[in-house]
């Protein structure tokens, strides 16, 4: 099969550069001295794993319970939730753990350790469980000059109901980069931020196992893990048009794509429309700290080696894109029933949207892949 | 089974408020004089649909080549595909047609009418379509003053290969609303622009069996549908925050939300944290035109009673809700594990993210339905 037997709206793995990808940022992490733990989020889909913790240790790190369920029958072992951990969600994890799973939990609030506590003495469970510590993201975690924070660290490392894994943390505001210095600088305060945590309580007295940082743009920039033990990037296996503005890689790293058809054209008002709307692509915003007009992704011919710099996607409703075309094109050139590429902005949202990934090689279409869905 | 059984991010339907929206619908277009023809794109489920169609002809509306199967399947017997048809479906909608479907199809280019001819003629299948109208949302269709729109009409009239049904618009110009009485006007120019076009046609001998319309904030607004004989509104069974903030509905009558659960609490930076993000809510960016701070959904109780106006769901990433605080508020009031249902922007996007919806009526769980997903 080839990408032409496709039937659109459809997903898009480039095999070769997924490969490409997973290969170089295993390679840098090691290089620089910290095991990776990759965020399976973006594809939720075990095949990608395997091939991003190739000649790793094998930890991983998940989004969702049922992401943990599926990639631990999968063969994965050693598995990081990392969000907060949702009281509702502790027995499952529980129910896991006893399988012979490690399943590492976070938590950010002492009422959160009692709650492990409680229900691990309930079910006979010590909950494996890491601190989480905003670097300045201010999404969660406790902020590390606090005393609280410290107090919380002793009482988590004290408490014996619990094993207490380390400190992770993630800066998510590297997304706010405009380029890879940028990012490099957000990655040395992503750093610094828990390594000097991490020092401070080991002053005190306190082990501190695991020293966990990461993000796709931060791992792509950073230039040192001193301190570091592990690193979590995920959406580098895919990338996106996100990343390529922000600078963590090029338009040619870019793994994943969606594929669309043409179905309407309106040279009198200089756009058309493809079969690839909100549902098959996300509504996520894109780079629009950089540029407020960036569209909705990167659009390319079919075969994926052209690039349409004068053709935005500027609106998505549920099942159309309408594409806008910025210099006279002849419509020739995009007749209905004629496909393109599209480079999504956010791969883990666009990605989402999808049943199976169709993997491709050199254009052939070499395998199906399935992805967890839910939570 | 009620409420808090349920392990959120889960989507809920209230019963009561979703059959009160089909039923105010279904008697404002009958008294209106139109057939309603409901777009289930919204909910794509076969349970809801046949609460929109109780009464009436059964006819309706799809958004892609999956619903119309499924809902064939269901018993549907009279399907719109209201996208112009991706050539790469042509073949699925010539099979559905051979199984005794009436499958209309819409196209805006003599170019698809092409496509239809020879594919129909190759399948031995007269395609139902609709010629697509643009009455001034500027997506699809064509453009009612211009003498080519005619044109086009008179080739697909007299076309011995494609069966004619008429004319359909859809005015999504209506979402540019700031209130009802806006999309009141833009519901006169919907109407007005298609009846017109089809009076043009009729003087020049053509005959037009349809006239169709249709969107929820139009259908909604609308004071006559004369000259129309059907419409396609579809979100309003369920209505949702964007809805309510454009005038189409009170609160009350938002009939989907998403059950989150808080798992993060932050005094010190006046936030918390819910397990709802973009998986769970889309990232729809909902009325900014009316307030570019209005947030990604509405946050109540719950059991849905009580509205909370100073939280705002300000930041959605993959798996977290970010919710900030604009007033003190105790800490006690939002704990750890309690939940919060969410009125998001936009229900059609949101529904999208579930594999079920838990029916309820008056805080019971009666039901679950299934959606159905994919192209």
């Amino acid at each position: 099969m080839n990408l032409a037997d496709l039937n659109p709206p459809c997903a898009l793995v480039d095999l070769d550069r997924m490969e490409r990808n997973c290969a170089r940022m295993a390679d840098k992490i090691s290089r620089l001295g910290a095991s990776l733990r990759p965020h399976v989020k973006t594809h939720k889909c075990a095949e990608i794993a395997k091939i991003q913790t190739r000649g790793g240790s094998g930890g991983i790190t998940v989004s969702t319970m049922a992401e943990a369920r599926a990639f631990a029958a999968a063969g994965f072992g050693d598995i990081t939730y990392a969000v907060p951990v949702p009281f509702p969600r502790i027995g499952e994890a529980s129910d896991l753990i006893k399988t012979g799973v490690r399943l590492n939990l976070v938590l950010d609030s002492e009422a959160a350790l009692r709650e492990l506590e409680a229900c691990g003495k309930a079910q006979g469970v010590k909950f494996p469980v890491f601190l989480k510590v905003d670097c300045g993201y201010h999404r969660a975690g406790v902020d590390p000059s606090r005393e609280e924070s410290a107090a919380l660290a002793a009482t988590l490392v004290s408490s014996p109901n619990v094993e207490f894994r380390g400190l992770l943390t993630h800066a998510g505001h590297a997304y706010r980069s405009r380029n890879r210095e940028e990012a490099a600088e957000t990655a040395r305060q992503e750093r610094e931020a828990v390594v000097h945590f991490a020092e401070k309580l080991r002053m005190a007295g306190t082990r501190i196992p695991e020293v966990s940082v990461g993000s796709t743009p931060t791992m792509t920039a950073c230039k040192s893990l001193d301190g570091v033990t592990e690193a979590r990037p995920g959406n580098y296996a895919f990338f996106d048009a996100f990343q390529v503005a922000i600078g963590s890689c090029s338009v040619q790293d870019v793994a994943f794509s969606v594929l669309a058809t043409i179905i309407g054209s309106y040279p009198e008002r200089s756009g058309f429309l493809v079969d690839a709307g909100a549902l098959a692509l996300s509504k996520d915003p894109g780079p629009v700290h950089m540029d407020p007009d960036c569209g909705f992704g990167l659009i390319f011919s079919e075969d994926g080696c052209r690039y349409y710099p004068t053709l935005k996607l500027g609106a998505l409703t549920q099942e159309h894109g309408q594409i806008r075309v910025n210099e006279p094109l002849a419509a020739r050139d995009f007749p209905l029933g004629a496909r393109l590429r599209i480079l999504p902005n956010h791969s883990c949202l666009a990605a989402a949207c999808f049943d199976r990934y169709y993997i491709h090689r050199s254009g052939e279409v070499v395998d199906e892949w399935k992805p967890v869905r839910g939570w």
